[in-house]
């Protein structure tokens, strides 16, 4: 199990920049960095990873820290949770400026950032390598193929919905060519809500079995809910980025798509942008059955819903409390079958993207 | 300025059991609340609150903590946070139990629950002291008088609606009563939509100049828009306590409505649940022209839209990316007119709250 | 029981301009509108109102026949249809020229302009007249005083909101003053939602009790959903008038109307527009228990769901008609309790309407 | 050009009964029948179609009028309005009770059945036969093969949507087998939305031309907005049949589909289920430029919003009715665009239809 959002939790906690979403936090601010880390690892993440999203020279516009300096303070933070918390360290690589901003894509350009990067995670002694965040199929493949040297398992995530990758690459063949490159774990992650992110995965897995590859799959989605996204998911919605709490997952939503994603066999689960530590509590306990545990964390976590019995027990006969605390709320289908209001009757549901290649009559 | 919500935010990470909902984290986990005061107060808090929160003896049935304990560990941590970052303290005194559980209400007991409560705080030379989260003026009233004594300032904020207390007195009557039995600042915190905390705040203002009384008025709303809340506010929804994320504010409708509340004569402005740090902030920001200052933590925020209209440059005439960076996104008002979806479809705007007050055809 | 809709019925059949709204088609196709008057007849009005709304010199620009050869035309028909059915014909005035273009409003004027008006369905007996669509309490009060020497019971209905007439002056002064100036039954028609015009009605009620007069009420509210409505009510939402269909009220919110209007004692209940003839049919199906009769055209209508439930009863255990024919479609609670979809994601529940006298906050 | 819906708008006149939908109203109420299909012929309608849906031995139970009376009827109501108005006569027939109600489809039955219903609509003369609302492609097969001989164009509508018929033949699969079959048109009517409608007519066409097979397209889509509809489309909505009134399409809606689907190709456009008068004449008015002249009815439309343009006018400046007449108002692409609200706070955009089939998490 992964854990969730740095990036998007840290800027709520006024420690990354709107917008900018860049990780000199870990520089500037390692305490508040580190008291998330422990959050995840308490919700039940199995895994730390390394605050080193974007980190890449040349994408770091108007920082005083280095990626370099970035990324080791980053490994010190993850290093240290995980010594406290037994997770793993798990070093983080994102697409490329090289890739990113140049017209004619140079590969040796490419790899030789890749690798940058990638050291000081394995001086660092990470236990495996994430690559994720990438749009480009093309781009992974040059990645896995330089890191397949380093010894380290390599997991492969794009950030990609249905109509595949930036070519237009579809899923199904990203994932096959991405476990042919040597990853020994294959998803999607970022952009997407998690139950596009899901039917994303289904398609990787038809394809994998299809061509008789065994890797594992890892999905780490977007905590938003939009299926009204564009060709970059969130990023086409209008509340992007400042306005998006109406689309914020809630836990029992979570725990809905993490059971789905386990029954599709994903066995690497965690979360993207707006994943906060409940909700990666949720997932552990959605899957504590199969885990044969809850989370330290659990113990404050109503997610039997039995307090919310014994609350509602308390209370059945006083009318005017009555409304709040229903016996319907003891049950979790309630839960999971919510439709979850906004409060703002001038809202619609959905919003309208103007995205070419969408139907326009939706 | 007043911080924001202790209770919510700590439960999403994992320090707070919901649905319980009290604050034994502050003698638990002190590092983590330690960490939020931070947060509030790099986001412009002038104030740090003690972690308080319901803690009185027999409403902690099930800790391993003392209300004594619990009290005496959150001021620690408010007197530490205050001394780095040269906030105010203020002591928080919530609603008692001796007026919640028993039927018929003796002032005596009451009075002591209050005193007992305070003598902490005092103890711990807070600056000041707020009875907040109270349901009945009558109970406010009890502990105004027994603490008028006490030689430090007291803030007054009852949980009330526009309909008035549990006894039905309306908040003018309220505002007024408060202000004569000692309060320096009245006003209304948690249960009911910023807007609608707002309306709370007019009717205490008009009936505080009719009966030409000279008290600051104090806003902690919820975080969440709740019009369709009923007698008990945001806890009469369907979605309370586990699915209130669509309801949450933005950080733009915060800054709209702290506007208002400068307007209207408001001067502790702050948050009650749902208030996250960058909430605080926004506040900060908005009213940073009367204040003569941005806060620290605004170096992580594109409060005047100044990196986004640096990014909408950059995108223009890029068809691809022009929808998630169109230039409408450089606007304040873009944002504060904002109305945004949830990306959920099948939620209505608004819940059916089952409140036999209400009228039935809205 | 009055009838509905003229206007807006025929303007979907193909007989009324849209936006101009004029009635000259009691003229142009008499059969058309004798239809229509037949529908409501069989749907259980015990009035035929003529339709001769807005027809007065002046208002029908471009229209080939003039006001008087359509008031003729128009009492025609209505005469005609109540001799086939039974009904009563009631001659209906609207707002003059006079009064609504001049900035100074000259009495004699708008006087004159009424009685001109007036005499064409004096000549062809109607059985009473009803003074409708006025928007100022000033202009009604001229007509009712012009008109009390006619010899016919006068019915004075305002298109008014709880916020008053154009002026300014609420509902409640309104109904006083209109029963003082000899109406005998006094109420609300149009521009508002038929549970605004609920409660208009009950302001008007509570008036006219205090002042211990004794008139009728009566009520014809739009047939359109508008809580969002401005000053002009529905005029002022941004689908008017060519995309209110999403607005239209259901038989059952009818039902629930009608039901509500009877127990505040409103005696006199029909429907403006919107209101089609299975609307009107829904009163008198609500209402006959009081009425002691349904109308003919319900043997047209599952008035009581029996049909319902032998459907559903044959398709029980059919699992793929189940989701259609579920049971519980069989109970009126189903009906009037549904809050029913637009089938459109991307359309809010309310519009914004840029009322300046509204709070900007809702 | 088709006509529209003969049973929604009957149903809503007080002439056909809710839930049954039968149309005995040719032989009870010919005088409002007859009304009907004027107002469509005036709407711009090339056809006046049967009003036979549904009228076959067996399914007319509880009728005081055989099938073969109700269609007799019919047909002299449509041909006496063909005959004023220039239309061209259509004879409708719909799916048998043969192989609705049988287990075992017994072909010669089925066919006997057809037979016996075109026999009316040969014997008067008709223009041609449209075979609507069929479920099965088989018994259209077998439709088209014994009404073979009769010597009128056959044209061939399926009620499916993108999921196919009953036995999940594809609509591709289906048009090319009508065609082959003999059918000069194939097409797709009720149960879907319009939109939807088009994608079924998308699908069809490409298989069409893949084939090689040159026959037109036909669309008498639901006037109803039903994206979340399950397998039997809008009937296994909460709302069928009683409140469907906030899914009605506009008239700008409906221009917006005609101009699509004149786009695909489709040349016989029309309406069923919800296509009233207006509607109809919304088709005409969109595809006027490709037919050369406006309908009749147009002279009551304000189909290019010239009229609107001059209210806009004549009212700017006018601060308290500016914003129900802004100036855009006048512009198509306002309606087009428009999200019509529902004025329902409590109302969801989309229904939760409990289709085992669709996937859960939409």
């Amino acid at each position: 199990m992964g854990d969730g959002s740095y990036v998007f939790t840290l800027e709520k906690r006024g420690y990354v920049k709107a917008g900018k979403f860049t990780p000199e936090a870990a520089c500037e601010h390692p305490d508040a960095v580190r008291q998330l880390a422990r959050e995840f690892a308490r919700a039940g993440a199995d895994v730390t990873q390394t605050f080193t999203y974007g980190s890449t020279e040349g994408k770091l516009e108007g920082c005083s820290f280095s990626a370099e300096e970035i990324n080791e303070a980053a490994c010190d933070i993850a290093r240290g949770v995980a010594r406290e918390s037994g997770t793993l360290v798990a070093g983080g690589i994102t697409q490329t400026k090289a890739y990113t901003y140049q017209q004619v894509k140079d590969k040796a350009l490419v790899q030789k950032e890749i690798l940058h990067n990638a050291e000081v995670l394995i001086k660092n002694k990470v236990d495996f390598i994430i690559l994720e965040y990438f749009r480009n199929l093309e781009e992974m493949e040059w990645a896995l193929e330089v890191l397949s040297a380093c010894g380290l398992p390599l997991l492969a995530s794009l950030c990609i919905g249905p109509r595949g990758d930036s070519a237009g690459i579809l899923p199904g063949e990203c994932a096959v060519r991405m476990a042919r490159a040597g990853a020994v774990a294959v998803g999607a992650n970022c952009l997407f809500d998690p139950f596009i992110n899901l039917s994303v995965l289904a398609m990787m897995k038809e394809s994998l079995v299809e061509a008789g590859l065994d890797v594992h799959l890892m999905a780490q989605p977007l905590g938003f809910r939009t299926p009204d996204g564009g060709r970059y998911g969130y990023c086409d919605v209008p509340e992007f980025p400042y306005a998006l709490e109406p689309r914020t997952v809630t836990r029992w939503e979570v725990r809905k798509w993490a059971r789905e994603a386990y029954s599709l066999g994903v066995r690497y689960i965690g979360g993207c942008c707006g994943f906060e530590p409940y909700h990666i509590r949720a997932i552990a306990e959605e899957l504590s059955p199969e885990r044969g545990r809850l989370p330290e964390g659990s113990d404050k976590s109503d997610h039997d819903l039995s307090l919310m019995r014994k609350i509602c027990d308390s209370y059945t006969g006083k009318k005017d409390v009555e409304t709040m605390y229903g016996s319907a709320k003891c049950c979790p289908n309630y839960w999971k079958d919510m439709q979850p209001s906004t409060g703002r009757p001038k809202s619609s549901a959905c919003s309208t993207v103007p995205d070419p290649e969408f139907p326009a009559s939706f």
